[in-house]
């Protein structure tokens, strides 16, 4: 039905190229002829890695720490993108390495809070499991929670990470799913040097090494992170409802993969926004048969790109919904005569 | 100033990517350290081709008309995109070949105005020239008066057709200016058959013989159109202003190219906002050395795509303007000891 709506608009079919395929796939999620990108909802899962340890990340650990206070001011990228689009955002602490003095709550731009998984043991990925099965199933039930916390369903659900180290959690479990080898998959992050980049290929090879032959549920446990595991729990979350899930960059199509494996429908209810600059993220929108949105060459996480290609569906529905058609504009759309 | 204050965000640095250019790209040309994206205008030039006689066009030549009315009516793509971001569109006929016969006025989404120089001749730019010199010098001021007609300086101007036919015309003219052979350039335009694409290849062909020699100016005239000339001159209107203009798709883009050929300091103010699924667009995009921000597989002009890519330069202005400095929130920027 809104393919056939769309053919009827005053256009040439497909002149609005992918904003019409936009069109019909939010229509097809939400099973509605009328395909909505609002209610939208966004959260960030923040965790530490203690992989960090091995000099993974261009910044110190604590910066994830910091970044949550720059939520609290409104200051962060996504907090900016969100409070300019009045999307409500939160972000759920579900690991930084020492909580907050003060910050929890609510603000202008978001809600932080602290989940009391946080708490939880976390390990090294190189060389012992990062969660334990308790942290595991508790950082899952994380992301569901704070899908089943929202009031009303969203029409778009957009789930994002920040955690100092998490591009290495992330690349060794996309290794693993991928049964790639690391250097296909790990990429600069934040900005490392590529000596940087080369210890970073190293901690992920150990750490594929120490799980060999274990299966994709266990991996991310074993060697992924808290925050990668909430939003595979998130994304699990909508599974079989109408919401579009507006899948991130890297690290969230990391957690987007982990979670198809589990459930592979909810590969139907995915968008990408846009295609990172890690080089991993190419090999995984390639192995969920996924064209993002965007190519801007972001690689800030946050859901920072999946904020930045919200209006893309917002303006897919508009031109949707409210474009007229051929008959009720008397705009002829017949091919003429000799073309 | 402006690429100093994106080095002291709360972000790695070059970590948001094409969107940390786009502001830095915007505050040079608006000569300030906080870049904006408003106040943006709109304008779209429609003009009937006469060269549509030899079937160049998969639609009949009366829906440039039907467009109008269309547009009168709120329902045409471009209409719905400016009215849903409240971006003032101004929709001026300078030469459709009937005049409406009511309609022009203002409407809820967009002003319609028919210029007097609707009225000068023009001819079939296959065998004759498109404009007598007086009708191009018209065409030209009719793009200028737009831009003096507006109360004050936008921070942003799009500037978009809509003309049936008006592919063929750009096509003439791109393959002039950039040396090229017809087949480089001419497409599909809103969807011709093969056959009609190499109908539409020899009407180029002929026009290019036609002129063979003379100067770019010319060729706007000879074998141009007047929606072309009117968005030229609408570019060149802003020459040396604080106002960056954001092309649109293969035909702006021609005027684009015409208006740099012309004026080749404008070059400066442009911004490509996305590429379109016309072949020549790639050509000229190369020429001018512009990477455009988006890439939809759009092709339907009206300024549908600079309209679709205009909540990039938005957001790219908040996060420029609102993130907070790693000073003021206290995040360690210094790379970590190990990196």
């Amino acid at each position: 039905m809104a393919r056939a709506r769309q053919a009827q608009l005053t256009k040439p079919r497909g002149s609005l190229g992918r904003l019409e395929e936009l069109a019909a796939e939010l229509a097809f999620i939400q099973g509605s002829p009328q395909p909505r990108a609002r209610p939208a909802q966004a959260v960030i899962f923040a965790a530490d890695h203690p992989v960090v340890r091995h000099g993974i990340s261009a910044y110190p650990a604590d910066v994830t720490r910091s970044m949550l206070r720059c939520f609290a001011a409104g200051g962060a990228a996504a907090a900016v993108l969100a409070a300019r689009q009045q999307i409500p955002l939160s972000v759920i602490d579900v690991g930084v390495a020492e909580p907050l003095d003060e910050g929890y709550g609510s603000h202008a731009s978001c809600c932080i809070l602290r989940s009391p998984m946080a708490d939880l043991p976390a390990g090294d990925l190189r060389c012992e499991d990062a969660m334990p099965e308790p942290t595991l199933r508790a950082a899952l039930d994380a992301g569901r929670s704070w899908a089943d916390s929202l009031d009303t369903l969203p029409a778009v659900a957009i789930i994002g990470e920040i955690g100092i180290g998490n591009t290495t959690a992330a690349s060794a479990v996309a290794a693993h799913l991928l049964a790639c080898a690391p250097e296909e998959i790990v990429g600069p992050g934040t900005g490392l040097s590529p000596d940087a980049v080369e210890r970073k290929c190293n901690v992920v090879r150990d750490a594929l090494r120490r799980i060999e032959g274990c299966s994709s549920d266990e991996a991310l446990g074993r060697i992924g992170g808290r925050d990668l595991a909430a939003m595979t729990g998130a994304m699990l979350a909508f599974e079989g409802s109408a919401c579009a899930i507006l899948v991130d960059g890297f690290i969230a199509s990391t957690a987007a993969l982990a979670a198809c494996r589990r459930s592979p429908g909810l590969r139907a209810q995915l968008l990408f926004a846009h295609r990172s600059a890690e080089p991993g993220h190419t090999r995984i929108l390639e192995e969920l048969a996924a064209r993002p949105l965007l190519d801007l060459e972001m690689r800030l996480g946050e859901a920072s790109g999946a904020l930045t290609a919200f209006p893309l569906l917002e303006l897919a529905c508009a031109l949707h919904g409210e474009m007229s058609t051929f008959a009720e504009s008397r705009v002829p759309d017949r091919p003429s005569a000799t073309a």
